[in-house]
């Protein structure tokens, strides 16, 4: 049972089975606060390896599975059958078994991007979900307790009137090109699994949806310049965006893969006419919020802070203890099992939705035009 | 089932109910991996606390005890009972149910210090284990990869001969007096409940763990000046320590809980002939390493690395992606259920013992000796 | 006379009086290394300031003037005339007395942006200086050891072929509207004074030269977005730019007057295919460079570095003492003044130019055309 | 003339030939702002070097001595001699000098130990200086803008009653043994030279100041335990120490020339009752003051500030723009400079004092006592 007496849902997954990563990290967070079980599985394609992977899992023999369709079904028909599902394959298989388990009534927690294409990514929004089956698209970045924090600063007008947002998510690992036994290469940068989108696809929508999820700031037009810096490469690995948001803010997006040095330096900086938050990723526990004039306050997780702490974070262990990327993405999880137990009205309008993840899809799609482009200022309605 | 197809460890707690802190921790710790179900606890003595917090946790009503004995005696019995207990009870009632439980054949995971006396202590590792039960002492900070990546580079040479070890603990939570409804405070600055230490045994005792782990390094004698700052205080909030090693390196020890600024600011810092190692808890995912005459160099959990990284060290997402305090304290959890399956030999000499636990006391008790005489150099023998 | 016993060349001012902040700048780079003697100024247009200045320098009467012009003719024909001269007015201000001074046969040292309009820029590079009357322009950051040295590791390859540069230059200091009263706000913010660039003129061409000068690159086109967020402010005061440079690689340039928290941010990254550079002109004596695969490391101004040490750097005093913005501007003048000497060629190349002075012009001229034409990409042939 | 029309001061100096490093700085410092001309030197006892040295500072040939006395003797009489003079030899080269001059109506400013023996500094304190002759030992870190607001900060109570006093000097350039050809090692090393203290006079009375400076604290007694490691060193190399103040508070006092990594890392970090502060000197542009309770507010020089900037620092550049090692030095050397011309009433207490190098000599010998005698607590009253 959960910490707080709920009971546990029920957990289905797709994808993850043995060797993969985002199954193992969607694993954890199901299980940092006790809300789920994991019941049920079509952990690969390959029957071997799916019925490897579950039994390492302990799962029952009858509820190991090796195609989604028939999960589908047959969890549907159990009375104990998985509540919902967990999809954590490649980008391109995201569609299918979405569209399946939101018909058959159970709920999807979706790995970004949401599908690999942008008819995908509208098919799904069209899909009827059978009893009301809810959509949690895992931007675990949002997760973060001082990302809740900054969400709120900004809504309660701390900072003003916003003007300029640079976000940027530089990493490295694709620097030198990568062959087939890079697995997690591999499909990142075949356009057949992966989509239009390489960097842009795997981290920029990161970037692009933690802006928008901290500011609210609604896209007018990005101009992008994508390139594929490694030879050989089909997809990009260094997008470079400017981005102009309704109402005259301004912005810049930088997300590489060959940006030697950097891990995963995920960085938001946001400035309005009163104030400025600057947050990163590789150490999620501080954030500098300034109010003009004054000296810079370094808000911690948890810890003093000169304004009402966010309303909607999940603080664990105290201030000064570090929590990192598990903790944000079992945030996630929780709180998605709250809205699924019908008590948690208040974050289901925070949890990243299947709008969010069309508005990913149209990110991508109009980022990848404007670069065909020569950069040309492109609306989301044009793609 | 765990990640890795081995069974779950059933586990039981004493203490850690509604409202407590550490027994929370102690729990996402036991889930984080998927090691352990909770089955059973004697989460408080007073039943109705007990019952609540049982029930809330999902345990069975037949395994919600409220006497420790009880519990020790009930789950022995049974066929399905538990293997392992984590204590997590205020330092004077560490003692008991450890007893207790090595006795009944379970093995047991206490929190630090493993007592409120150093008589406890030295009975406690007088007792028989029955059936080899095996005892874990949770200093979750030698869990962190890094700290871990920096005991084996002190065993490698790779520092040379160890001169200088500076380690210190600031917290600021006691500047200003607590009444008893601050529970965190109350039993800690209760000579009854906490022992003759306070700050020293809080978080004193972690600090020079750390430093010991970490060094190896065996203390010849300390010189201690411990300060109650707050009026009325009955324990130290202040701790200043000299350390003398075997073999001639040198220490100091700061630990304080009025320091205002800090919320946890473990750090470790240990220089040799060779090299230097300098660590901080608030940001664990990196850690100096430098070899004299070339540059600083910033290792990163799981990242790239000149030598080869800690054999011992427990990554579970990429660099980059930080984890917390919950994954070190997880990884004592998973590496202690690999001992009690009987595969976890390479683990068993690095997790914290009993062994550790005496001579935690004896820091503790050598330093409040040391202070009483004018700060004279005492000698863990001479406690 | 100078340390090396060199002797002191003979320096003139114009502009920089009484309650101007970057001639008293000028002034303090000039004095540091004991290079130069300030005997000679027109500090002002307006007589009585330009005399109270004058003797509060303690500059002859004789030579204390109001007009540059008349100042250029007198102290070229007195035999013990000023050598050199700092022109430190508004931009508008600067291509008069460069051209008189050039003409006069005396070196001229001259703020940056080089003018204020374009045509300026380029009658100025048609002068033809008198008996090889040098020009130096302060863009003062490349005077900084570090930036010296990650020039020379560029060039030496050890980044590998460059693809990606991010530099940006963060200020808050303009994020609410000023008046007349603001003497340094007032000119910067006035078309008339400072030309038709406001940020980019006073920050980006800093901005942009630093990246320049490290890399080497030259810049193919840019697309620029500029905004002026301040009611009723003329100039923009953000500054967004990517830029595509010779060769393939590509960049970003953001600069502000409005990122409220920032100070003074100049900060330039560098990735190529082998490698990564960092570096932040607020904590200057600290340089990240990482070689792919290896971790990072922090060089430091005059410290450990496993490769040569920047021929081209002035440390005065040991690594870990730090140095600053002034000691970089006194780098400038201390290198010049050997070029005066004659004893200079290797610095020659390295001191920023009057073609460098130009190619800043065009920078700004090509990017408020791109801005003006909704971000198209200019080349700078087309200003 | 200075900046603000004040005549210069005529400086002379004793010791600084070429090659010595703290003599250079010396110079440096007097050249910033203005307020000196070097004149005369008595450079190096070597006439050769001497000689040359003077040359190549373009002091007049028959300003240029070998001996100090003789320099007193001859400046003292001439019309146009010096006002001031810079004592810039090694410790055991302090007295004779010092007195001297200020016997002769000049006054000295003097390098840091006052001098190599306690003997030395109380004969010191009790010459007569002739005319009024003023004393300044250069302790430069108190000159530190922010070092200033940490003294005022303490001062007006805004971190309450002070309880604990950290600091540190860390550094690492005497990790291996070195020969008389490092020259700033040999007489560093060598009691000789340099007196009974090794790194704690070199240094560790650096740090001692600082602590002093800024919280006002008087010391009731040390407990120290020092250390050569490096085999075949006469003088420590490492020391650790433990401070009473009177009143109450603690202190903990580290300095170390075998901490590898550390360059220069001098740090500060005080605490009392309402309030904390940390600066460091590799960063000195930037401290974090607390109020409890409250978040952690970065004050950056010159900067915003929720407090009356300091009174008493000198702020050249705008915030943002680093100032450093030789700014700060520059600062005391002014501001003596008003002391000198009557006009730095202001400054005058808060200059470094013959007094402060009586008290530093006590710091140092009653160290060494303790640590000869078991780091038994020692006043200063016993040595």
């Amino acid at each position: 049972m959960a910490e707080n007496g709920a009971r546990r849902i029920r957990l289905g997954m797709v994808g993850g089975g043995t060797g993969a990563f985002i199954g193992y990290v969607h694993r954890i967070a199901a299980r940092i606060d006790g809300d789920y079980d994991l019941v049920a599985g079509a952990l690969s394609s390959r029957p071997e390896v799916a019925k490897e992977s579950g039994e390492n899992l302990g799962l029952a023999e009858d509820r190991i599975y090796t195609s989604y369709e028939e999960m589908a079904r047959a969890e549907a028909a159990r009375p104990d059958g998985i509540e919902a599902v967990a999809i954590v394959t490649p980008n391109h298989m995201h569609y299918g078994p979405a569209k399946a388990f939101l018909e058959a009534g159970i709920h999807v927690i979706c790995d970004k991007p949401i599908t690999s294409t942008i008819e995908d990514a509208r098919a799904l929004a069209q899909v009827q979900p059978k009893n009301g089956a809810k959509f949690l698209l895992t931007h675990n970045y949002t997760g973060y307790p001082l990302v809740r924090q900054a969400r709120e600063l900004v809504a309660s007008g701390a900072l003003g009137t916003i003007r300029v947002v640079q976000v940027e998510y530089p990493q490295d690992w694709l620097t030198e090109a990568t062959g087939e036994e890079n697995k997690q290469a591999a499909w990142r940068t075949d356009p057949a699994r992966s989509g239009a989108g390489g960097c842009i696809g795997d981290i920029g929508t990161h970037a692009y949806n933690l802006a928008r999820f901290v500011t609210g700031l609604r896209t007018e037009a990005v101009s992008a310049d994508l390139d594929s810096f490694v030879p050989g490469r089909q997809l990009d690995d260094n997008v470079h965006i400017m981005l102009r948001f309704e109402g005259g803010a301004k912005g810049m997006l930088w997300a590489s893969q060959v940006a030697v040095g950097n891990e995963n330096g995920l960085q938001l900086r946001v400035y309005g006419d009163k104030g400025g938050l600057e947050w990163r990723q590789d150490n999620p526990n501080y954030m500098w919020f300034t109010e003009f004039g004054k000296p810079k306050q370094l808000l911690t997780r948890g810890g003093s802070i000169s304004v009402p702490p966010a309303a909607s974070m999940n603080v664990r262990i105290p201030s000064g203890h570090p929590e990192g990327y598990l903790e944000a993405f079992a945030t996630l999880y929780s709180q998605f099992a709250a809205v699924i137990r019908g008590e948690g009205q208040d974050y289901e309008a925070l949890l990243p939705s299947l709008a969010d993840g069309v508005e990913g899809m149209q990110f991508i799609m109009a980022s990848v035009k404007s670069s065909q482009n020569d950069a040309k200022w492109t609306r989301f309605s044009e793609v």
